[in-house]
């Protein structure tokens, strides 16, 4: 019986000024797959634990189960999938978590082909699991959980890697509510003025030429989201107290990570970052949230086989 | 009596991807200003020469003299400035000659002054001269005017230098037709979807990722411009067949210079960029009109003092 286990990390979303494009890995929280090399020729979810929620086992509805679907289609005639996953994320909690499921599903899937298909495959394959879970084709999560670090994410072509400096290290904090991602979209419905993109689009360069440059300064200056954070801030409690409260500790920057509740802040250092997540999980509890807290390196590992 | 002359050269702004954001400069074509330090306590324009169209004369009224005025907040009690410019640059092509003219100004003035002021300064008062000339504050052309390049434009805080490719060229195209700023500005009016600015922005990140990277292919995939090119296109006659000939000339990408009507083609290479440039007279020529072609490097210079 051939088998394989893969991990993939959770993720930052949208990094603040690059909504669907830019998505970041985190070093710590992900899901696992155990994946099972059949001769089904379909794709069976056999089980999801570590999920207090109940999520659709039925294969095409299923992030980890549609993505293996779409890789089925580069395997051997008659070739099929059994998968069990372990979640390591929270529903709902900004972090990536379906993204997760699809890409740590389908490294193990891909580990186990007589010919690996490439990474842009497995970007498309996680793309079309990204869907089936929220609804939209975005891969500003599943680019980050498959190749680590901060990661421009297309909708058409291979994702493009951003160096981050090396004193980089990212705090994320979590707070127990649950903001569903098609509710956190739908505050983003209506028209936009050109002003508003151009304001957001001088953040995104400035912000980029400081990830290159490895320069604080230009970080500052370019990591604040004019455009999307505005309209989301409303649903999570506490937002603009927690958000204060990082860039009191020295935080470069914080926002929303992906559809939120969970906030993120980029800081100089491990203690700048721990001390952030301190003062972030103090202003959730002030707002009546328990909140767990996550400090990764910037340049996190993306995806991995890790039994086999 | 102390007196400077300098050169600013013309510019394209937006460049395809960055509205309002990115601006780089040209080498070759500019405005030539000559000042003069009075004991006046104003700025007074003297003279306009090599220019077919009669610009504004009145010193709050013309980009050159409202930049002047800005800088006079910074020289000593009583100090006034006399100018004089020689235009190089057509009015109305998109070359941003109204940035240039301000740029020159400010650049011989400062070299007058007994402290001169620092680039952050420069650069809001030549943004001051621009609003004068086109009804908005933006710093697309003055920032690369002023600093040379290819260069992030921001309302606020000093300009970000961009690298660029060794072997990038860029070819631009004036076809004799002007096409007011205010025109080319009333054709963006309207609200935009937010899948615009999410398909501008995954192009923006590609783009300046190419630029560091030095990649041609990054390049090809990021330069272009989907937000504002399709609704300024119908300004320019034969457009959609002179960035067609640029792109069959081999061009990595082509788009409108500012406003337009000039077109520009980032190249690989300086005899790619003839042929894209000659290509793109032909198609203009096709379309019944008759147009100039430069041919620049990408790092072109900045303003600088010629005499004094």
């Amino acid at each position: 019986m051939k088998q394989a286990k893969a991990f993939a990390p959770a993720s930052v979303g949208n990094v603040a000024v690059g909504f669907d494009v830019l998505g970041q890995a985190l070093d710590g929280p992900g899901d696992t797959a155990t994946v099972t090399l059949m001769s089904s020729g379909v794709v069976v979810v056999k089980a999801i634990r570590g999920c207090p929620h109940a999520l659709p086992l039925e294969a095409a509805a299923n992030t980890a189960g549609r993505a293996l679907q779409s890789l089925l289609a580069h395997a051997p005639e008659g070739a099929g999938f059994e998968v069990e996953l372990d979640k390591g994320i929270a529903l709902g909690s900004g972090m990536g978590g379906s993204a997760a499921s699809a890409v740590a599903a389908l490294v193990a899937g891909n580990a186990l082909l007589p010919t690996p298909v490439s990474l842009s495959v497995l970007y498309q394959a996680a793309m079309d699991g990204e869907a089936a879970a929220s609804g939209s084709r975005h891969g500003d999560n599943v680019a980050p959980s498959l190749l680590g670090g901060l990661v421009i994410a297309p909708a058409e072509g291979e994702p493009v890697r951003v160096p981050v400096p090396s004193w980089l290290f990212v705090a994320l904090v979590h707070p127990h509510a649950v903001l569903e991602t098609k509710r956190a979209r739908a505050a983003l419905a209506g028209s936009y003025a050109l002003s508003e993109f151009v304001h957001q689009s001088e953040r995104l360069a400035v912000f980029l030429a400081g990830c290159h440059a490895a320069d604080a300064a230009l970080l500052r200056r370019g990591l604040e989201d004019v455009l999307v954070e505005p309209r989301r801030a409303p649903l999570i409690p506490g937002f603009a107290e927690v958000k204060a409260a990082a860039l009191r500790a020295g935080a470069l920057g914080a926002s929303i990570s992906g559809a939120g509740p969970s906030v993120f802040a980029w800081c100089e250092g491990r203690a700048q970052a721990q001390a952030a997540a301190d003062a972030m999980v103090a202003a959730f509890g002030a707002a009546g949230l328990k909140a767990d807290a996550f400090v990764s390196v910037g340049a996190a590992p993306g995806a991995r086989v890790v039994a086999r």
